[in-house]
């Protein structure tokens, strides 16, 4: 069959989106191909949950189709394989496994007044929905097109908080839109159901429809308020609530999942129906000022020229040289990276906090929430702090704010709340490695402040610190995934202990210095792995390496088996070879754990990508390929890397290995294409890999280069005979942030042999 | 066994309370039993569901005892039967008949620490709760007070935005407080359960706790924030959240109905422990400037001075003569009148909107809710009207304001919101009976504004005005409860007439009118009942005048048959009669009402308070009594007052029949005490009853005095002889409103014989 990449040039030569895409100067951005990740990579494997949507570096707006109602089995609101398109909601989550947002859903369609309320009204309600198909469909970033029926054609494109839709209809047809407020998560499901408290539309002038939704679901609590701004003039409209007409009113609200829709009719015209959607977290007016500053009086192709140049510029901070294949692999994993956090503050600079209270941090100012730690402290963040300097302090600062207003540092942060999805107040690490690699722009004493209360309070998914202080460990039955948990906070307490070192308070640093290296109670040296007790001190039973259960509903770990979490210790990496007698040791457990196979087979619903026990399609295991340059054995992490790279990653739509988890997958890609990867994200060390790219340029906002050069590289030269700095050779496998800081050039002399 | 009024004697008499009420001069407030209504009539009733706990007129906060946990038995938390207090909580409905609010649960207790531990972590949790009995229990306006386990006297006040707790414990005891963001009506619900989104509770200093809690129940979405602040250091304090202790943290956090609860320590003291709750629905600090405002500095004696005067202050806008029982009943039906709706403006002016947006009215600024309309604008509100002129503006634009925001007026306004519980936009009948009485202080044209949207925009619960234009009436093939919701809008479509026509709206005044008419299509002259048709004209099938169903799940009418809604056309009694075949047939149909036993005996959940058919015990039937002054016969009206008032009211726990509904229940009583009762409010009429005090004494706020004297009125002497008017007798058993606010003397001529 044709590939993926000759659909989307074919997507690109489709005369609407020429239309507008020959304006617009393209650089790196044609490297970015936004449906990469949209379907799982086999059977077993999860979904990669992305969106393919128009949206802008960090911006609030993520317009993307969605071709699954009542969202359950993709998260991001679309899937590849999927052949129908319900509309196109304005918020949407990329690569993470459990679904949310999916806000003010619009559908353009054609029919006859009778028709559609018999279709809206029906017991069994027929949602409105289109055929589409992958030929007539194309996305860049900043925009997406999509012919509709093969009738009408949709582009859509983004600024920070407005969406932007453009919808060329048939001429003989009278065009009509759907708006819905039901659109959302599932609400059958057991677990977080969505419910919708309350919502409104109301058509509020001629062109213009406003509204709002309260809802609650996966995230705990949502407001979003919104102004829709027609072209044309609305010549007709119909108001539905719970599967009802409400023939006589310019207004529908919607309580308890009784959910308010509107049908609305345009004059026929040969000009497309333009709409802009504008929202925002805290009020319709605030949602009027977002549109007014960022879109009126522009054109959608101003508006998408924007956005695409928006986008060249962040891509433009890392330059490369590669084969088309790679530059495509490159720039979208980069581009994953730059959705999320999200950029939630208005445009005068009103923000929700964590308490559901009002504040104003002052015109133009920025405030980030959806923060998936647990996954993206490892690589995605570590990117930013190289790509996005300028962005890092507002990142940081909503981070810091949100622990204290809340109390301490998110776990899970979705639309300005915590979740306390997965486990470990990560953003400690984040804090840390900022703190570490001289960011500026933080009040780091505040900083130190929240995190030593983060680390000091007891609160759920960080389990209780009071307990490691008191056994020694956190006791398996007094807890829930222990020994993940044990892990995790032991890496968060030494990126505590080396920022209280650095300021100076050396009773805090000895504190969590020793308490970080506490996960060494854990180790049974009888079965050579990390294993949670019982608070009389023996070992939690049974145990099995390959289990990913624990007893039955207390699982040991988190989303992972022994063998995922041996070594989860980036901190003390030199501890653990001493747990596991010396580099030899050490050696020979990473080889087990790159071919040992379950001899049960178990699926596991979030581990996959397996190469032995080793699970690229799940975080834990991220690092664990580079550990070889940690045993003098590099050249081994150089041929895993490889294989990772070709194996579980392309450019075509099931392109990444498991859940996305907003880049952290991707910015592992990103990192190893280059030839480096944070495995300790705060030492601000970075091993070395196998650069598969020829080279590669990173623009720091400092104004100095780090370069790149990787001779002699291509599928079979994957072995790094050496590497010099500057022209002088490198002794170890690893590089500092501070020698790329300094900016420079690192090249990699490569070769099919690897030394003995 | 000895009467309920000597409990409160001797409440009244036990140095606990003796030791502050000493300092507090009583005039009125000593007549008012805040008992009155905890208990059932009899097992068919429902539930007074009135509480004893500690209020200000209007105040946000109604500091009461809750002696039921996962509260459904009494939507008031209290029951008179009950012998066990779960603690006391700050926001309360009086009177409704479902449940919700119980904020910040507060319990003082005793015990070690284990105990606690273990009873507060145990599966099956046991609740902390103490015994009470009513001898060691007293209540007066403002002012509560119980002995719990015959150790720990409680005493409570409040001022508008802040609860004040006094506790004694014994001498010997370390004094252990609860505080439960848990406690609330039932989550196992079917119908609107509670559902905890958020909430937090964190010590911010040696005297201070602090928190919110954001919930969602019967009100679609509460955010109540608070501080607490304790007149000794807090020694020690165990945070617990979903069964389980947290040891090491002074915050903790609840989500999901994962409830956070803290247990706070003392040290020993003769001294009583003093707790100060202040609150807001907007955020913490406006907690703490409502509390510094209302209460800093003050002492618990002073703040209950300032409660006791503030009632006195209301109570004394009608004094009367007549027995102790009377008054008693009297002065705590008015009493009950003022406890709802409730201002929730914050001391800086700041409010909730409907949209969940906040606004500033400015500081002193009030801003109502709680609105049980259609109980309330039959008789609460007029009684306002009569002694509230100074607060009924505000009331008024706190309906505009959220009919502007919302789109149309409140059905049933809780907490800022519109939950829409029964039927009718009764707030129309509420404001143009305030323009018809000419209240000043309101932009009216803004008001008819917001009127006409209302009863012109089809929405739910009052159904489908475009239905009624299209067919004549509001099909039950097409609806619920059609033929209440057809006479109730009929009623509200006669009100905006009359508005609009004296607004010199002549096209919308007969638009109106027109409309007002149209619930003679619906009276169905074969059986002589108002009943629902189909849209194809004819009669919905079965009927049955006693059945309470309808057909099935489908009601014909709201809470009531069809003997119960055949007089409710309060606004064309004229027109009724004429439907009835004259004075005759209607006076045939009132004796019919009241005599006639329904053969089946079909128990109702609403319907309670039996004269024949005729149920005192819900507000459909309230008017009906008064029916008979239209028929000339007053005498049997006068007859059936007296049935009424003694039969259905007493100054005992078990005073009401029925729901007391945020007073209307209570209005009925007080006016019909009085003499006259609003059979069409807006009409600006009363009809004459048969008063059972001696003298009453209306101040009006116009600095006039409306002065009715009751000659020779006793048990025996229940009919009305003549009526003066300042001295000319009146041709007509009514009076207006005008007499009223012009001032002057009526006087009742009572004789045991009737007329005949």
């Amino acid at each position: 069959m044709r590939t993926f990449s000759s659909y989307i040039f074919l997507g690109l030569l489709l005369i609407y989106s020429c239309s507008t895409k020959q304006e617009v100067k393209n650089d790196l951005t044609v490297w970015v191909t936004p449906f990469i990740g949209s379907e799982s990579q086999d059977s077993l494997s999860l979904p990669s949950n992305t969106f393919p949507g128009a949206t802008t570096p960090f911006g609030m707006i993520q317009l993307s189709p969605d071709t699954q109602k009542d969202i359950l089995n993709t998260c991001s609101g679309y899937q590849w394989k999927d052949s129908v398109i319900y509309g196109f909601s304005h918020t949407h989550l990329s690569g993470t496994g459990i679904s949310d947002l999916y806000d003010i859903l619009i559908l353009p369609f054609t029919g006859t007044k009778d028709s559609i309320i018999a279709k809206l009204t029906a017991s069994n309600m027929n949602h409105l929905r289109s055929t589409f198909s992958h030929e007539q469909e194309s996305a860049s970033p900043g925009y997406y097109q999509v012919l509709l029926n093969k009738q009408i054609n949709v582009e859509l494109t983004a600024t920070k908080n407005v969406g932007f839709h453009r919808y060329t209809y048939q001429p003989n047809a009278i065009p009509r839109v759907l708006v819905d407020l039901d659109h959302s998560l599932s609400k059958r499901r057991k677990w977080l159901p969505f419910k919708m408290i309350d919502a409104q539309l109301k058509v509020v002038g001629p062109h213009t429809l406003e509204g709002y939704r309260i809802v609650t679901g996966w995230a705990r609590l949502r407001k979003i308020y919104f102004t829709i701004k027609f072209s044309r003039p609305i010549a007709d409209y119909w108001m539905f609530r719970d599967k009802r007409y409400y023939p006589s009113t310019d207004l529908i609200c919607g309580v308890d999942n009784k959910s308010p829709l509107a049908v609305l009719s345009f004059e026929e015209s040969k000009e497309p129906l333009e709409i802009q959607v504008g929202i925002s977290a805290v009020s319709t007016q605030n949602a009027r000022e977002n549109m007014k500053y960022q879109a009126e009086n522009k054109t959608f192709n101003e508006i998408q020229n924007k956005a695409d140049a928006d986008w060249e510029r962040e891509l433009s901070k890392i330059t490369i040289e590669g084969s088309n294949k790679y530059k495509r692999m490159f720039y979208s994993a980069i581009y994953r990276n730059y959705l999320h956090p999200n950029d939630m503050a208005d445009t005068n600079g009103d923000i929700l906090l964590p308490n559901y209270t009002e504040d104003n941090l002052g015109k133009g100012n920025s405030y980030y929430s959806n923060f998936s730690l647990w996954d993206t402290y490892r690589a995605t963040h570590p990117l930013l702090l190289l790509t996005q300097q300028e962005r890092m302090p507002a990142i940081i600062n909503s981070l810091i704010r949100q622990g204290e207003v809340y109390g301490y540092l998110p776990i899970w942060g979705l639309w300005g709340v915590d979740n306390y999805c997965m486990i470990g107040n990560h953003a400690v690490s984040i804090i840390v490695e900022a703190y570490i690699k001289g960011l500026r722009g933080i009040d780091w004493s505040r900083a130190y402040e929240i995190i030593k209360k983060t680390l000091t309070r007891d609160h759920a998914n960080s389990s209780f610190f009071s307990q490691v202080e008191q056994y020694g460990f956190y006791p398996h039955d007094l807890g829930y995934e222990v020994a993940s948990i044990h892990l995790e906070n032991s890496y968060n307490d030494w990126c505590a202990s080396i920022m209280a070192k650095k300021m100076g308070k050396e009773k805090d640093a000895d504190f969590f210095l020793k308490r970080s290296m506490t996960y060494r109670n854990i180790y049974d040296k009888q079965c050579g792995f990390f294993r949670p007790r019982m608070s009389d001190g023996s070992w939690a039973e049974p145990f099995d390496p390959f289990r990913y259960d624990g007893d039955g509903d207390k699982r040991y770990y988190c989303e992972a088996n022994a063998w995922q979490y041996l070594f989860s210790v980036q901190h003390d990496i030199k501890g653990l070879m001493q747990l596991m007698n010396g580099k030899e040791g050490m050696e020979k457990r990473l080889d087990e754990l790159f071919t040992t196979v379950s001899p049960t087979n178990e699926i596991n619903e979030n581990a996959s990508g397996f190469i032995g026990q080793y699970a690229h399609g799940n975080e834990p295991s991220h690092h664990n390929a580079y550990l070889y340059n940690y045993v003098d054995k590099p050249w081994k992490t150089q041929r895993l890397i490889r294989q990772i790279i070709s194996k579980q990653y392309n450019d075509s739509y099931n392109g990444i290995s498991g859940n996305d988890d907003m880049g952290q997958t991707s910015a592992w890609l990103a990192f190893s294409m280059m030839g480096f990867y944070p495995v300790n994200p705060a030492s601000g060390e970075y091993a070395l890999g196998s650069p598969v790219l020829d080279k590669v340029i990173i623009h720091l906002n400092n104004g100095k280069q780090f370069e790149i050069l990787i001779h002699n590289q291509s599928e079979t030269n994957i072995y790094v005979e050496s590497v010099s700095y500057n022209g002088k050779k490198l002794s170890r496998p690893f590089i500092t942030h501070e020698m790329i800081m300094n900016g420079g050039l690192l090249e990699f002399y490569m070769s099919e042999n690897h030394p003995h």
